[in-house]
Formats: structure tokens, C-alpha cells, sequence
């Protein structure tokens, strides 16, 4: 700095200003450029990187960072991480397992202190990369219990059981269900759930009220429309939000009244459930609460490393509106 | 690494496999990343930036990663950005203004090799803090003519006037609106344009007829119940889609048809448009091709700082949809 400013011929008071971004007079700012480049002055984050060997970043890789769960997410992980004095860098993966490893992989660069990860899927190389990786990482999702990494899940399997048991109680019997790909890990939890939770009320799996497409808008409006071709449920299980919005859609496009001929629960709680008309019911898996604990997660395994592998879980609620509200008669 | 090597009693493969985030045995990593941190090895990521002075970091400051628009843009940027092998960096601003200028000024510790901004207001301390940056910045929305910076900007003022062209060509003559905070550069940008729309197809601007709230879902459901309290509009502009969402479901929760009772239209063509039934008409004002553009004059504006500043411009226009599709009789 002392030299950059005698350079410059101006004080180190305004060198410091200008180099700290400051600012100062246009002739100020264009001479301490030039001679912080001419002297080869190390900006303060590099330079503190180095010492420290810390960045002061933290990465969150997701699916889909358009997805409404993952939005909320990210709003909470964002709060926790610049609450620690840290920026989020967030890394879209499209949910794709080569990518997702590279990443995990690429961490070994240490371009950031630690990284939250909700993996779609978990693979052999998932869990050979986490082990493998010199900087902290936290999932968000299940993980095989013998893989001592940070961990935050919930449970969607009982997250469907409670809105089967809701749609159950108000009268229900054809209960259909439109889930996700079942090569995912919510996708065969929450088929699983499903399943499970029509035994447990007497009721009879039909594989002709369960549909199966990806976690999209369209695949929910598609499928909602092959079930009404087979006829009309009295209630329908949806997997995520955005399956039920597509879903609740293609009922009302067919002049079906939601809930008084078809009732409707989602899954998720996201905005969307709450910006649709008439709002959806959903099984809330308290994103933004798993969010919040895999942020603090990973500020705690960043500042003390010999913590204990922890496992956090969020239970699941149902949040009741209007799609499944019981209506007189 | 020769050293680690020797250290950790391995071959230079191994440590170099193990120091690249490739793995090896559990013994292995053990040893090599003890040697590691007993020689103080410098990670690669940071030894580069000390050399090249470059971080492989892009940051996008948006005022809220939950908005469906900034959701289209931050995707169409993280695209351009991953292909020019640097990682995308995402802050929420929360449209504070202390917040985004101290995000500039932090650009003098180089945290990043550059930042797309897209603030909602433009102050003195902006363009002072954008015109002091050591760092490139592209600013996405409306910047003063003088301030020569990387601009991307569209044209939301004539973007109003063809949602109120499109209406009236409908055949409706009381058109409302319903607007986001008058002190945004897009709340007056839109105001203005609302205004000489209808003066220029010889309608009458009734203060009545124009509500302001936030950009947000809630205000656009209150905004439609005070103006439906003062007599039914024939059609209604709304400043975004999440506005448009809401006074869709306040035009249905009054028993109100959409568009044969109240023809609807939104803007920025978000998915949330697309996802509402029936689906919202809406102004496209190119998010996601103002996002693609705004990363590329970063990424060029990198590879060579001494490019003039660039200005490019989106033109909007009109997605139409059954919200204001004429309908017969």
C-alpha cells in the first residue's frame, strides 16, 4: 500500500481508499490503478486466500435453480452463508450424476470452503467423491447411513402417507398418485410411501391411479389427463407442486371443480401451492428448514473440521387449503 | 507436489491424483493430505489467481433469486457462463440499495473476475461505485446515457403499450393498471408508458383505473379487489406476471370469467404465466435473451478490458394467451 501510494504521488489515506473501492477523484483513482498494476499490488481477497487458505465462499449445487423447493432453499442457505460473512455461489447441475461429481471433485481445487450438495440421485461415485473431498460438504437428501458426511433429510415417505391419510379421513377412496421418475431417491420414497400408506387404510393399490412422469409442470397437466381417461379419481396424491399445479389444470380444463369432484394435494409447500387458485394443499418437507440447517452445518464443519459427521432431520407437516378442503355435501 | 510426494512416501501419480480430487486409497489420501498440509501446499484454484490475478468466478447480483424473471435470466447467464469455464457467483440484494453499492465496491478486492447487475434503482453512489469498479461490470435495465459501462437494457415503456394496443384493438376501452412502486425504474418506465399508450389510441387516463403496489403476488391480488370495488374494468395491464397471477385469482375468487369478463395480461413472460390457468398473456421483455447477451459482454469484456463501453437493446414483445384471447359474442 505505502508503495503504490508514493508511486502514485498521492497519500496512503487515498490509495487506500481507491484500492479498498472507495473511489476518489477520477485523476486519483487513475493513478493508484497504475501503479498497484505497475508494482503488481495483490488484491486483498487473493492475498487473504493465500494466508488464510480460505476463499470466503460457499458453493450450493442443485438440480434446478428454477425449481420453486430449491428457491426456497436458497433464500434460507443464502441468509445463513452472508450472515457468516461468506457468499453463496450457486452451480446448476440438471440433476446430471457426471456433473455432479465433477463438481465434487473440482473441490479438491478449493475454489471454496465448503459446498451443499442436494443430489437427485446418490451413487457409488457420489459417496467416493464426498469421502475423497479435502473441503467440507453437506448433503441435503439421503445418504447411506455408513457414509459419515453431514447430512440433513427428511422424509417424504411419510410426508405422502400424511396427505393419503388426510384424503382418506375426508371420505376418499380412489386415491390417485402422480409421481416423478422412479430411479430418484424422493421418486421411490414417495412411490414407496404411497403404496404403504393405502395398505394401512384398507385400501387396495391400483396401478391404474398411479402415473409416473418427471417433476414437471407439463407432466402433471399430461398425466392428470390419462387418469381422467380412465376415469375420474376422487382425489389426486401429487409428488412435488409443480405436478400438482399442472395437475390441478388439466381438472379445470375438463370443467371439474377442485376440491367438490376431484380433491388435490402437492407436495413441497412451495409458493406455487400458495399462487394457485383455487391454493393447493401440500406436504411441506420444511425446504427452507433443511436449507437453514445445512447452511449452519457447514459454517459449523468449516470452523472446527473434527466435528463428528452430524445428521440432521426434518419431519414433514401437511399444510390443508383449499384444493382439499372438505366442502359441504 | 514432488515434495508431498516425497513426504507422504507415494509416487508422484498418487499424489497428484489425490491432490486433484481423483482419490486413491483411503491410506493414501490420509498420508498425502497430511504431507500437504504439513508443506503448506498451495491449493491450485488459489495459486492460479495469485498468478494470473483471475478468480474463474462471474458474480450476478439480482435483487431476489425467488423471482420468476431473474430465474430465466440467471439460467440464460449461468449457461454463457459455464461454457466460458468460469463459475457463476449468485447474490441476492434484496433491492437494498446500501447493499448493491457495497457489493461494487467489494469488486475492488477482486473476489471475482466480474458482475452483472440488474439494480431496480440507480443512484449517484451506482454509477459512481460502477464508473470506480476495477473490475468489468455489465449492467442489465436502464443506466444514465453519460455512464459508460456494458448496458443491457430493454423497452418496457413501449413493452405497456402494446399490452394496451393488443386491448384495445380487443375492442376494450376501460383498461386498468396495476403498477409496481412509482420510485423503480421500471415502475415509471411502465406508468409512462401506460399513459401515452391510451392517449395515443384517444382514451381518457382515469386515475382511477391505475393502482400501485410492489412487483409482488400479493399486491396485484389486493390492487384487482379495490378496482373491481370501483366498477369492473373490461381489461387490466399488469406491470409482472407475479401481479397478473394475482389479480387473475381475484378476478376467479369474485366469480369473474377471465378473459370473457376481464380480459388479463402480464409481463415478462415468466413461467408462472405459462403455469396459471387460464394461461396469462404477457410482454416478453427478453429475460432470458437480456441474460444471454449480459454474459457475453462480460465474458468478452474479460478476454479484453479495452473494448468500448457496449449498449444493447431487447425489444419486447406480446406473448398472447387465452387471458386476452377475443372470445366469441
Amino acid at each position: 500500500m505505502h508503495t503504490v501510494a508514493a508511486r502514485a504521488g498521492v497519500s496512503i489515506a487515498s490509495a487506500s481508499r481507491v484500492l479498498n473501492g472507495l473511489g476518489g477523484s477520477a485523476e486519483t483513482v487513475r493513478k493508484v490503478r497504475e501503479a498497484a498494476a505497475e508494482v503488481g499490488y495483490v488484491p486483498n481477497a487473493i492475498a487473504r486466500s493465500l494466508q488464510s487458505q480460505r476463499t470466503g465462499l460457499v458453493a450450493l449445487a442443485v438440480e434446478d435453480i428454477g425449481n420453486p423447493v430449491y428457491v426456497a432453499m436458497m433464500r434460507a442457505i443464502e441468509a445463513v452463508v452472508s450472515e457468516s460473512g461468506r457468499q453463496l455461489l450457486v452451480h446448476q447441475t440438471s440433476a446430471s450424476i457426471g456433473g455432479e461429481v465433477a463438481l465434487l471433485q473440482r473441490l479438491a481445487h478449493r475454489y471454496v470452503d465448503g459446498m451443499i450438495m442436494s443430489p437427485i440421485r446418490i451413487t457409488e461415485s457420489h459417496t467416493r467423491a464426498l469421502l475423497d473431498s479435502p473441503v467440507p460438504v453437506v448433503v441435503i437428501g439421503q445418504l447411506p447411513d455408513d457414509v459419515a458426511v453431514d447430512n440433513v433429510r427428511t422424509d417424504s415417505r411419510t410426508g405422502v402417507a400424511l396427505a393419503v391419510g388426510h384424503l382418506h379421513e375426508a371420505g376418499h377412496r380412489r386415491i390417485a398418485f402422480i409421481n416423478g421418475p422412479l430411479d430418484t431417491v424422493p421418486g421411490t420414497a414417495r412411490d414407496a410411501g404411497f403404496r404403504t400408506a393405502l395398505v394401512k387404510h384398507g385400501l387396495n393399490v391400483e396401478e391404474d391411479l398411479i402415473e409416473v412422469g418427471d417433476f414437471q409442470y407439463a407432466a402433471g397437466r399430461a398425466a392428470i389427463e390419462r387418469l381422467l381417461d380412465r376415469g375420474r379419481p376422487d382425489a389426486v396424491v401429487c409428488a412435488n407442486d409443480l405436478i400438482a399445479a399442472g395437475a390441478l389444470h388439466g381438472l379445470l380444463a375438463r370443467g371439474l371443480r377442485v376440491p367438490h369432484d376431484v380433491a388435490l394435494v402437492g407436495m413441497d409447500d412451495t409458493e406455487l401451492a400458495q399462487m394457485s387458485f383455487p391454493q393447493i394443499s401440500s406436504v411441506s418437507l420444511g425446504s427452507a428448514e433443511r436449507g437453514r440447517l445445512a447452511a449452519r452445518l457447514l459454517v459449523e464443519r468449516i470452523a472446527d473440521p473434527t466435528l463428528p459427521a452430524r445428521r440432521e432431520q426434518v419431519a414433514p407437516h401437511l399444510v390443508i387449503r383449499a384444493s382439499s378442503q372438505a366442502v359441504a355435501g
